[in-house]
C-alpha cells in the first residue's frame, strides 16, 4: 500500500501570499486547493503580518498537510525590500511551524527545474506546467501558481522522514 | 486620577530578541521586567521563528501590556541579513498584533534621542541611561537594554489613542 502525503506550498509576500495544497500518492500528484491571501495594505504593519499568520494557520488546519514547502527568497532586491519580504516570510513560517509542519525551503531554480525542467523558466511557463501537472486545479493567480509549484517541488524533494506523518 | 500604562518594547533578532516592560504613570516611569529570548541556532529556520513567536506571545500574556514598541530596522545591512532580520521581526510583530497590542515602530535615532538626549548615542550610553531612568531594573544584556529603551521611547511618543486601553 502506498501512503498519500499532502503538501502545502507557500509563496509569501507582504501584500499577496500564494498558497497551494497537493497530494502525492507514489508518483501521482493531485490538486487539493489553492488561493491567495491578500492583506489590506492600509493596515499597520503588525496587523498585516498577523493577517498572514492567521490565514496560514487556518489553511493548515483546514487542509491538514503533512509538510510544507516555501520558496527561498532571492536576495538581489534592495535591503529595504528584503526586510519587508522577510517580515512576511517570518509570519508565514512561524505559522507553519506552529501548525506542527516541517518546513523545507527551496531555491527558485530548484522549483523551476522540478516543475518545468529548466531552472531558468519564466512565470508563464511555471503556471503552464503547474496547470498541466494538476489539470483539476482550474484557474489561478500567479502567486498561487508559484505556491503550487513549490508544493510540487517539495513532493519531489522532501526527505522521507519529513513525510512520515503520512504513513 | 492618572492612568498607569504598561508598554512592551521589543528588539528582535534571529538569535537574540530583547524585550522589556515599563510602566508609565503621568511623567513617572517604572521598570516591570526585561529579558532576552534566545533561540537555538541549530533549529530549522521555521522552528526558530516559531520560538520567537511563542515567547513573545507568552511575555504579552504574562505582563499584559497596553501597547508595544519596536525598533525600526536600519537597512544599511546587506539584503541577505535584512531578509533574515525581517523574518525575526515578522514573527515578533505578528505575535504582538495577535496579542491585541497596537505596535508602534520607532527609528533608532528617535529612541536614542528619547533616552539619551542625542540621536547619535552609542550602545553603552543607551544602557547607562536606561539603568538611570529605571534604577530598579538591575543588570541586563544589551538586547534587553535596547528593548527597554524602545519601551521608554514608546511611553514618550505613543499617541494617546494607543494608550486608551489603560484608562
Amino acid at each position: 500500500m502506498t501512503a498519500t502525503i499532502r503538501i502545502l506550498g507557500v509563496d509569501p509576500g507582504l501584500r499577496h501570499t500564494g498558497w497551494g495544497v497537493v497530494e502525492q500518492t507514489g508518483a501521482r500528484l493531485a490538486h487539493v486547493a489553492h488561493g491567495v491571501i491578500s492583506v489590506d495594505p492600509g493596515l499597520e504593519m503588525a496587523a498585516r503580518l498577523a493577517g498572514i499568520f492567521t490565514a496560514i494557520t487556518e489553511i493548515a488546519r483546514l487542509h491538514a498537510p503533512h509538510a510544507a514547502g516555501i520558496e527561498e527568497t532571492l536576495v538581489n532586491a534592495n535591503p529595504r525590500s528584503a526586510l519587508k519580504l522577510g517580515q512576511a516570510r517570518g509570519a508565514a513560517m512561524a505559522a507553519l511551524s506552529l501548525a506542527s509542519l516541517p518546513v523545507a525551503e527551496f531555491a527558485p531554480r530548484k522549483i523551476k527545474l522540478s516543475v518545468v525542467g529548466t531552472g531558468t523558466a519564466d512565470k508563464t511557463q511555471v503556471m503552464f506546467m503547474v496547470k498541466r501537472l494538476l489539470p483539476r486545479a482550474g484557474e489561478m493567480k500567479e502567486d498561487a501558481a508559484d505556491a503550487l509549484a513549490c508544493a510540487i517541488c517539495a513532493a519531489h524533494h522532501l526527505p522521507l522522514e519529513m513525510k512520515r506523518g503520512a504513513a
